[in-house]
């Protein structure tokens, strides 16, 4: 597998880039310098969500970012994606990993320690921590404090990503904890100029 | 691929089996003679999806009968199904076959001549073929005529499967247009008798 940048970790929510045109707000995000993306749509047919996932990869690929598929394992290898995030109301680890091979990316959600050690034991190649801080795009998320983010960090040796509320008010405590980098949603998608969000949250990632 | 009997074709709906257990309504369903089971899921989680696949292809198995999952190819692949039934909304057929090579059986759902024939061209094994009739299941469908389900049937080599408000009342009539079978939701699961309703079917089907 491919080295990767966890840095600057985009979770796309179409429903946030209002009337801009969401391919093209990706394309910003990714000239800003997001590292890493998450294509997610909860709410799309199986075709729409493969037409969607067909151009985000042609997206991704002008800029070298890998693409990863939220949940859907067909999505991922339909588009032959980098690798898929599960949530733990996703497909289970060891059967995405069965079907996807060990040269893709699998990322897994935890809220606890003993999801992140679970979800490490079974091969996941990285984990997605949160929500650290109230957010709009996932409601239903559980809060993760600064300590218990540390000691997940500490306790498992694949890389850590922190998600939920993170933006430029608080980006520098969460990658104070010594993880891998952060996921954004609204701090990018949601901002009036994309490309200078993404830059933005990228220099506070590497000073801090 | 094994031979397939698509006379009575089983599509699942949990929320119509009323207050009774959905495995167990299954369980009658084909005691009672359904030769085919298609597991439809529109609500649930992968997670969840993946369970009830895994227990219904347990109980498919104790009668021989081969499970053909809904839309979703990823779960297909999980359990090792014996096919996928996909609709115009759903992933494209080149690249469904492609994913589940020529051992698994597709069907495309289609409600004119040019899609059933642009699907056999593609490769579509069988045809899923309405809605015949008002249907409370899916509301959404377009009518058939049953002189446009015969024109179909002439013009494609494939198994055609009609579907669609078909019942006791009307099932002698549509399988009168030398069609493979028919495929029912509620006529078999939101009946009391459940077992005795896949019986009468499967008697009047032989019949026709």
């Amino acid at each position: 597998m491919k080295d990767i940048d966890y840095s600057l970790y985009l979770v796309t929510d179409r429903r946030l880039v209002g009337g801009k045109d969401f391919y093209q707000s990706l394309g910003e995000a990714l000239a800003g310098g997001v590292t890493l993306l998450q294509l997610r749509e909860k709410e799309a047919s199986s075709a729409e969500f493969y037409r969607i996932a067909l151009k985000v990869k042609e997206i991704c690929g002008r800029y070298d970012v890998p693409l990863i598929i939220n949940d859907r394992l067909d999505i991922a290898l339909a588009v032959d994606a980098d690798g898929l995030h599960i949530g733990q109301q996703d497909l289970p680890l060891s059967v995405a990993r069965g079907l996807l091979g060990r040269d893709k990316l699998i990322g897994v959600s935890a809220t606890t320690l003993a999801e992140a050690q679970l979800a490490e034991a079974d091969g996941a190649d990285y984990l997605g921590i949160g929500a650290m801080y109230p957010t709009g795009t996932k409601s239903d998320a559980r809060a993760v404090s600064l300590s218990e983010l540390t000691a997940i960090r500490k306790n498992v040796a694949i890389p850590v990503v922190a998600i939920g509320g993170i933006g430029t008010a608080n980006v520098t405590e969460v990658m104070g904890t010594g993880i891998a980098g952060v996921s954004v949603v609204s701090a990018i998608l949601a901002q009036d100029d994309v490309r200078a969000a993404a830059q933005h949250l990228r220099q506070l990632i590497i000073t801090a």
